[in-house]
């Protein structure tokens, strides 16, 4: 039995890796831990396996339920399930949190196999081309050469173009979400303040609160309110929240009081990030953001790196994300295009913002869906 | 001696009053104080006067130097002086921080008359409709009858717009910069995290910081640097800072190193702001800004608040503010032109974003210079 619609009820794997493995920030990890989960079944000649790639605050849950009664099912069951874009009637699918995070995979708040003790913000920083190396592992274990596609949404599409740029004999197809080639300055400076406000809350205790049973939950909060903020459009959230008041009318104003609820709606969305996401894991994903750049190793030519692709890509942005506009999605079909390669682009009407790749806008998944169709498995 | 194209040294005034004042909160203040400066001389016929309205983290100090040694002159020097678009050889230029700041003019950083103990964050909120109303006392005072214009940015062109709605008698020119008729939910939220930021400071002590010697530095840090961001645009910021490095190679990445030019440059901001500013001032005119709502008491009509003005107006927007866009210009243009007013409006190209009006824009400053030649005194 299931929810309707829904993949059948998952279990998570954990696959454990003994080998040592070398950052590219230079730092070694002796061994590490990948939490997964896969939906649908891996065919015969092992040529329908698709890659799920999280993005900031996502993690291994991207479909169904552990149980009847979770309340909610994966973060993206809209489009991974029976009959969905992502069609487990077709594809074997693999969703993995990737290391730093912190739901299972070896991250900040796992322990350190050499101390006994959480690694907090002893844990190294990790990278794009980390994650994608780690995932590479993981495909070889479960006997997928060759990726039917990768797919990823915001820093999750980084992955699949890293995938596409730098293991392009192993993926067929990509697919790459709101995302961007590299981080604006602005984008950085979004990240910042978060980090910033992570740093300056003094539960961080220099990132050893694990160890002290503490957490910064005030600067993990903020940071969350700062980035769910940009993932919303200002039209979306003028519909949304307007100018509406929670309680009292509007000129009982004192300092901290609620009243616009818009403000309430961030303060919630905050204070539950605060209990379920790591700070240091923040911290980590927000770097390899910063410093993902997918022409780096070509010159700073980004047509340079699309030639190197052999994937057919699909490229899709959403008219309000001004966190990684259409215009940064454009600035890779171009190099696509004048790399000669295979690219359709679509451009979202949407007034969901950054977020609209999570959510069921009609456009984009009747797209989406249809070029998922025609991948060759 | 002065400087060349400044006003002579300028010494700051302090009016007491002592008149009990009805907030539009529905608290009063037994008297306040208000400290001022004036550039130019009032004419014979009083008729020369112009008033200069602050955004949110501005002042009195808004042209000229104390002493000649003085490394900056004041905020908005570049448009007030002699022979600049706010000529201070025609006009009588009068400067003031408004009540609830943190420079001198009653606010939580001054004592409480009854207590003899700083304010802190029993001084009650303030509204643009209470700061106009003491302005307007000021103006009595100083046998200033009606304004030959008043002018203010952001916040300060709210102030504006109210003095032309509610005091159309005595405003003949009114400019609005960067302003907007009232907040978005975007803007409010942007708004509320900064407050937020404050408030998780464990040094704001619920307000009451200063009597405890203490100053929540790290929030109020915080606060500015989203603010200071969302004031900047995204095209600007690239330009300006790109993803240049300021010290060491891109791939040593340690959570909270500091890396890319642009998380210097915000950190520093944020920290000389927290030396200057007062974090109970900045809750509260964060909060006036977010009820400020100019067509509250015309039926949430903008043509029937514009309907009640007599001023010329100028309306002023920057193309890349998305702060306050130049929508939300055209939306007080829109409801001047339906009332049949007289307003000249201009969108000024450029990358400077939202702090764009303080700067020296060529064709900004020669619009408003020429704008405020036609002022009849």
């Amino acid at each position: 039995m299931t929810h309707p619609g829904e993949v059948s009820l998952v279990t998570p794997v954990r696959e454990v890796f003994s080998a040592t493995l070398n950052l590219a920030s230079g730092r070694t990890l002796a061994g590490f831990e990948l939490i997964t989960e896969t939906y649908g079944h891996l065919n015969a000649q092992r040529s329908n396996a698709v890659l799920i790639c999280h993005a900031l605050s996502g993690n291994h849950h991207a479909a169904g339920r552990y149980d009847l009664s979770d309340p909610k099912a994966g973060w993206w069951d809209l489009h991974v399930g029976p009959g969905k874009a992502v069609d487990t009637n077709r594809f074997f699918v693999v969703s993995l949190n990737n290391i730093g995070g912190c739901d299972g995979s070896s991250g900040p708040n796992t322990l350190n196999p050499e101390t006994q003790q959480p690694w907090g913000p002893e844990f190294p920083q990790v990278s794009v081309a980390d994650w994608v190396m780690t995932q590479a592992m993981l495909a070889d274990r479960l006997g997928i050469d060759s990726w039917a596609a990768v797919i990823g949404g915001s820093l999750g599409g980084m992955q699949a173009l890293h995938w596409a740029v730098h293991y392009p004999d192993r993926v067929r197809n990509c697919v790459a979400l709101a995302a961007a080639p590299k981080l604006t300055a602005q984008n950085i400076a979004f990240n910042e303040i978060a980090r910033q406000a992570i740093l300056s809350d003094p539960d961080w205790l220099a990132g050893h609160y694990q160890r002290e049973a503490a957490n910064p939950a005030r600067g993990l909060s903020l940071a969350r309110m700062v980035g769910h903020l940009t993932y919303m459009s200002a039209d979306g959230m003028s519909d949304r929240f307007g100018r509406d008041t929670r309680e009292g009318p509007s000129n009982t104003i004192n300092p901290g009081e609620m009243v616009f609820q818009v403000e309430s709606y961030l303060r919630y969305q905050g204070k539950q990030f605060s209990t379920r996401f790591d700070a240091n894991t923040y911290l980590l994903m927000t770097r390899a953001l910063d410093h993902f750049d997918i022409a780096a190793d070509f010159n700073d030519s980004l047509s340079e790196a699309m030639a190197v692709t052999s994937s057919r890509m699909l490229v899709i942005a959403f008219s309000s994300d001004w966190r990684f506009s259409p215009a940064r999605s454009r600035e890779l079909v171009d190099a696509l295009l004048a790399a000669g390669k295979p690219v359709s682009y679509a451009e979202i009407e949407t007034d969901a913002g950054h977020d609209a790749f999570l959510l069921d806008e009609p456009h984009y998944t009747g797209l989406f869906s249809a070029w998922m169709q025609r991948v060759v498995i």
